[in-house]
């Protein structure tokens, strides 16, 4: 049992930025180290175009590979209505994921810079979108409202436009939806407000935090959100991640927070995460051989918490 | 005015574990540094034995050389009463430090490891070294107890224990008491039920937050002992520090809470600082050069959030 559904992100989020293309089989041993340590949520991979996202145009042989697991949802990324057609079809193979990410910006200029259009538009695409994926009873879509704590080109989001666009989804039968702070502009009070309204307003919705660490505030967000309700969190191993296109908004280091720092402070809080402990520190080592440097993650460069540490010397 | 009291912990926590001595040049450069971004407290050296800690051979000079500016508190640590002695000289002479930092452990093993006595012993030394600081009326002595989180030793600390060690500083008259989470054992909750607690049932004491970053949780740490009433914080720039021998008590990789990322959460929480942002910056491009690296800020590799931003274009 569990008191928080976690999501791991590294294999999409996570590698988006990665200027080398990791290998295939990389992405599934490292997904498959997720599943065993016990992720219910699995980022897996983006059906966006292999000419303009390289990194995963081995996207339906990682989601064909990986070991799969009674209860594990494993996640792709969907930006249009061709990625979603090749998700549908990789289903239809038998061997495709089953929560496909559909995308808004709570900008305007964030959506024309990140999705090349006008929230207008964009919106009508969901539709297209969603309506699609429900042909499969199987699929769950999920939302996603990018720069929902600020966005780097127009500053401070109106929090009751991201309101909204939580209820649009929520009237397409959408209920997931991701509130993401994509280049880590929220802080606490923000997030807490943010998360309260959601619901307050919206019983129907599920709401999941999707923070970044980009000003170190990533781990103090989590907590508000969880503070005002929230139950489904993203991280990604090492805190790796963030969108390529985040270094010319000017916003530098970025990336989601790391999944071993969040395990660890929900584990010290008493919040059981239900996963294990050593086989999360054990995906966190293979995470960085993958890549073949030291990553973000503080966990990963000292040790579990006074909680973490006795669990395993009962273990 | 500023709603918080920071205190720049750089040159003495943050260099304690350098390998390389820093020229003291470097060190009177930051310090000075720090005076002109407006910190109103700035760790400035240790009066530890040369023998022992060679890192601040150099202590006297350094006080000696900083620019001084009404209302600005140096700080420098005294680990015994030869160090009180000697701090005291230096003021004689006209160029002392201001505050003397006095330390006890919270548990009996990291009393034994880090201060090689027992905590009956210890008292009794900080008594007379109280005594000997209060022959100069403008001496601050600051209390500090470490490990107050956890001892990476003994586990948990009792919290009714640090509560008593607070009571012990303030019945000597040393109002100011720094509670030290020197390897990152704490979160959120008991962070707020040990303020809270020093808060009720110690109203004469001023208590001092002072996180390492271990584990990440830092922030969320310093948000929460905000939260709990605590308006004095410690941080270093970069992130820099902790005690050498925690590489031996298998903390990994510890530091203070970075200066920067402390500094902008509260700028963008509404919390007044009372520094000026483009020479915190300035004083954090110092830090590094001195280091040689790049230290572990997410502000230093990012840029300000919202409101940070707009007080600069205000500026």
């Amino acid at each position: 049992m569990s008191d928080v559904v976690l999501c791991e992100c590294f294999a999409r989020d996570g590698l988006q930025n990665e200027p080398t293309f990791v290998p295939t089989e990389s992405k599934v041993a490292a997904i498959n180290a997720f599943v065993a340590a016990g992720f219910p949520r699995i980022e897996a991979t983006s059906y966006s175009h292999p000419k303009h996202v390289p990194a995963f145009r081995d996207g339906s042989e990682v989601v064909s590979r990986i070991s799969r697991r009674e209860g594990v949802w494993l996640k792709a990324t969907c930006p249009n209505m061709r990625a979603v057609e090749r998700a549908l079809a990789d289903r239809t193979a038998g061997h495709g994921a089953s929560e496909f990410s559909l995308l808004v910006s709570a900008s305007e200029s964030h959506t024309k810079r990140n999705l090349r259009t006008t929230r207008d538009e964009q919106w009508a695409r969901i539709e297209t979108m969603v309506e699609a994926a429900s042909r499969d009873p199987d699929v769950r879509p999920v939302g996603v409202v990018s720069v929902a704590f600020g966005c780097p080109f127009e500053g401070r989001v109106d929090s009751g436009s991201v309101v909204e666009d939580v209820a649009r989804f929520v009237n397409l039968g959408v209920r997931h939806v991701t509130i993401g702070d994509t280049t880590g502009l929220g802080t606490p009070t923000i997030v807490r407000e943010l998360f309260g309204r959601v619901f307050r307003e919206l019983p129907d919705a599920i709401p999941i935090a999707h923070f970044h660490d980009t000003r170190g505030a990533a781990l103090a967000n989590c907590l508000a959100a969880f503070d005002a309700g929230c139950r489904w969190f993203d991280s990604a191993m090492g805190g790796v991640g963030g969108h390529p296109a985040q270094i010319t908004y000017g916003e530098g280091l970025t990336g989601n927070v790391a999944t071993e720092d969040l395990v660890n402070l929900f584990n010290e809080e008493g919040v059981e995460t239900g996963l294990d402990l050593d086989l999360v520190l054990a995906a966190s080592k293979q995470c960085e051989a993958i890549l073949g440097r030291e990553l973000h993650s503080n966990i990963a460069r000292s040790s579990w918490g006074l909680r973490g540490r006795k669990s395993r010397a009962h273990a």
